[in-house]
């Protein structure tokens, strides 16, 4: 299996700073792989809410979790800081896979990177939907 | 891209029962896509602490998990308990690829299913190192 | 400041199983502080939903936490499993003190405990109300 | 029983930043009662730790927690930022009582305040130490 490389940060368009906490390690001093995945959620809704995309509480769309995946480079530790930076790596009709990175302060290449795909449902049925224009919007400039 | 079909309880070897707990739900009433993975953690450390593999305060070999994958298919809500059936699909010199499954209770296919890659090192250089007779014999039943 | 003596398993009514998770130790090897507090959490709420009680998704009327405390006795760790054992101190018009404990397995007196604060109130509003029928008689009996 | 009163900010010599998280809000759509005391955790761990006291890895002496407490007036939720604030409300011999409190952004009293209790005790042993002089160094102004 061919292990992918580290990717820069010129890779990615938009940038999420996220403080670590005592939790994030575990037993063995460094941030658990678990936790990794919790970054890459916060990064993406935070974008999303920030810029008026999704709405946790009334949104009538919400974005479900289909599938994730990621590589671990070098460890992390709390209590040092990180970025997690993020791009569209395609844009479907209800789908939208992301490409994600963690970035130790100071760091130009990627402690950790991955995706997780979202597919876009309606709140109340659950079934996907057509992503609607503001979500398509805010997302296409990082695509 | 093709997505993979839901595995059956048939194709894992061992299964840990696993609580899930009230924080495992996000805010949209399901438990969140990270908590799989420390259902994952959780599921191969027990088994490799119990069968007297890994000693987490002493042991001179520790696994480090450098890739992760997972793919939900459907929700699993707290407060329903789980199992995580495993196999070991790869057995290498000093990595182990992990496929796992998460079964809500009696279910015969998966609600969801990934991987982890460990690779064994030791505890203090954190350089891979030839995985110790003692993980070898309680993986191999497994593969 | 006086410290409490442990409580033994006699003081409880009820108990809930919680298996314990890689992530739950910290990186001194034991279960985090934190995380006590989740077992808390998911003691509590497993038993108001199995009596049917308390309907996440679509009960009018949920509880909030407005405090609690805990005092640690000796540590657990995973991979062990523990219980945690409740009874209910204080049934007021719209709030409850519930008042836990966590036992090892085997053990007969608390390695920690503690107590939390519910007020019930309408999912809508976020105001108190008067703890309907339902709550009240599946608590009584633990009081 | 009488209910404190949120504190403010004036109560409170040191404040670390700290980013919510996608996972910190519950079904209830706030931030879980049981993730502030992460937040006390990693303020008073990241204070310990840049002012050369606390050394997570290597140090002879490391905190343990034997009781904790919080109470809670107002919810916070996942994306907003906040600001641990803490003081020293004790210095023992080998134990520290710290208080603190939960700001929001731009907030004058606390969201939410509890404390914590540390002591102090040898890595190996994990029996109370006198406190080294470095910690008392670094605390002694926070009292």
């Amino acid at each position: 299996m061919s292990r992918p490389q580290p990717l820069s940060r010129s890779a990615f368009q938009v940038f999420v700073p996220i403080t670590t906490r005592w939790m994030d390690n575990d037993v063995y001093g460094h941030v658990n792989n678990v936790t990794y995945y919790s970054y890459f959620d916060t990064a993406v809704n935070t974008y999303l809410i920030d810029q008026g995309a999704l709405n946790i509480e009334d949104g009538a769309v919400i974005g479900l979790v289909v599938e994730t995946g990621c590589q671990y480079f070098e460890p992390v530790s709390f209590p040092e800081n990180i970025e997690v930076g993020f791009r569209v790596a395609h844009l479907g009709n209800s789908s939208v896979r992301y490409e994600l990175a963690v970035f130790r302060q100071g760091a130009s290449s990627a402690a950790a990177q991955g995706h997780f795909i979202h597919v876009y449902v309606d709140r109340q049925t659950r079934r996907p939907v057509a992503l609607p224009e503001v979500f398509r919007s805010v997302l296409e400039p990082l695509s």
